[in-house]
C-alpha cells in the first residue's frame, strides 16, 4: 500500500473516532466542509484548486495531501498544479517552501500511482 | 471618487514610494507578483480567484480589495464571488467573517460603480 | 450612541448584506457559529470566554470587541477579562499588545455604558 | 511507557536544554507561562481550557497535547473536550481539523491510561 | 503634532489603562518586553531590526510602528531599513505588501522629523 | 551522517524535484530568496539572524533548521542565538516554545559537528 493510502486510511480512521463523539456542532462542520467543495456556481475542480491555494498559503501539510488528491482525480495537470503553488508561494512566501516541496513530492506519488 | 478609487490611488502612489527606494528585490518581488497572475497554465480569472481566497483566508483587507477588483475586471460573477468567499469561510473560520463583511460591501460598491 | 452601538449597528447591516447572497453554506456556517456559543455541556459564559481569548491569540479586533459585549453581559468580571487578556497574551506573545490594549479600552467603554 | 509519557520526557529533556543555556529573558518567560495557568480570578481548570483553545486555533500540536493532559488531570470532562474542540473549529475552520484529529486521538489515549 | 507623535501618545495612554489593572502577569510581561530589546549578546539595534522583521511578517502595523520610531533613533539607515523589508517581504510573501507601504511611508514621516 | 546532513540532502533532493517542473515564477523566487540574505547594505549574518528570527516567530522548523545552518557558518555564537530566541519568544508568545525547543536541540548538534 502505498504512503498515499496508509495517509488516507488513518485519515477515515481518526475523522471516524472525531464522528463517533456525537458532537452535533461538529458532525455539522464536517458536512459544511464537504459541501463545500462540490460543484455549483464554481465546479468542484476550481472549488478544490481554491482548497489547494488556501491549505499552502496557511501551510497544513495534511490538507495539501487531502487537496492534492482530490485535485488530481478531478483532472488538475502537473502545470496547472504547479501555477497554484507559485501563487501560493509568491502571497505566502519562503515560509510556504517546505510544504511546497512536500506537495511536489505527494503530486509525483501519485501521478504515478495513477 | 468612489472610497474604491481613493483606495486605488493611495496604493498606487505607496507603490511609487517603494520603489523609488530602488531596492533590487523588492521590485524583483513586485514583478513576480504582477507575472503571477497572469494567463498561463491557468488563465488570469481562475487565478485572481486564488489569489483572493489565499488573501481571504490570511485576512488582509488591502489584498481582498485589490483581487475584488481584479476579479470584478476579468469576469467573476456575483454568485462566483460569494462561493469563493464560502471556501474561504469553511477553510479559515469565523475569524475571517470580519474580513468577509467588508468584502462584501466593497463587492457591491464595484458593481454599482460599473 | 456610543462607539460600541455603532460597531454593533454596522455589524449587523453587513451580516444583513452577506446573508442577502443567500448562500447556503454561509447562511449554514453563520447559524453554526451562533451555536457554538450556547449553553451546552459548557455554559454559555465559558465558551465566550474561549471565543475572546482565540480572538486575542488570532488578533481580530472585530471578534474581540463581538465576545467583549457577548462576555459582558454573561456576567465576565474585570478581574476575570484580564486573566484571559493574559493567557492570549502569553500564548500570542507581544504582537498580540496592540490587540489588548484596544480590547482594554473597549472592556472599559462598555463597563461605562452599563 | 504510553506515547504521552514519552512525550513529556522529551519535553522535559529539552525544557531542560533551553534553561541550561541560563538566558534570564526566557527563563522569565518560563516562570510566567507557568503562571498564567495557576488559579487566580479564574481557576486553572477554565485557564487550561482557554489554552487549549488557543493551541488549537493556532495550529500547535505539542501546546495541544500539553493542555490536554494538564486539563485531563483537573477533571475536564469528554463532553467539555469535544465543546472546546467544537469553538476551537468553528473560529479557526477546517485548517483546525487535522490538529483536532490527532488531539481527540491523544485524549482517548489519555482516558484509557487512568 | 506629526501623526507619529500622535500615535505614540495614544500608544502610553491605553499602555497605562492596561497597567492600571494591576495584573501581574501582564505587569511582568510588559517588563520582559522592554527587555528583549536591550543591549545583551546582540546590542540594541540589532535587536530593533528582528524585532521589526518578526512584526512584518506577523502582519502587525502598530508593532511596525513602533520598531520603526526605536530603530530610527539607533541608527537604522534608510538603506538598512529597506534590507530588513526585503527579507520580510520574501520570508512573508506579498501579503506583507500592504503593510510594507505603511512601513515605508511612516519611515519616510520619521526622517522628515528629524 | 548526522541528522542534519540527511536533513540537508532531502532538503536538496527536493529542491530539485520543483525546480525540475521549470516553472519560471518558482524558479525566480528561489533565486529572490537567495539573493535576500546576501551582503549587501546588511550583512549575510544579520540578515540570517532576521531570516531565523522570523521563521521562529512564523513557526516553520524547516526554516528554523535551515537558518541554524547558515547562521552558525557565518559566525552566530551561542550567546547570540539564544538572544534571537529570546526576542522570537517574547514577540511570537509560548506557541513558539516547541519550536525553540526543537531549535536549540539542533543548534547543540550543530556546535558538536564542528
Amino acid at each position: 500500500m502505498s504512503k498515499i493510502n496508509e495517509w488516507q486510511k488513518e485519515r477515515e480512521k481518526l475523522n471516524s473516532t472525531i464522528l463517533a463523539k456525537e458532537h452535533l456542532g461538529i458532525k455539522r462542520f464536517f458536512r459544511l466542509d464537504t459541501a463545500a467543495y462540490e460543484d455549483g456556481a464554481l465546479d468542484a475542480k476550481t472549488k478544490e484548486m481554491l482548497g489547494l491555494a488556501c491549505s499552502t498559503v496557511l501551510r497544513c501539510d495534511d490538507c495539501i495531501t487531502y487537496h492534492i488528491i482530490q485535485g488530481a482525480e478531478l483532472g488538475i495537470s502537473t502545470d496547472e498544479f504547479m501555477e497554484i503553488m507559485n501563487v501560493a508561494l509568491v502571497v505566502g512566501g519562503s515560509i510556504t517552501i517546505p510544504h511546497i516541496r512536500r506537495a511536489v513530492e505527494r503530486w509525483d506519488e501519485i501521478q504515478k500511482d495513477k
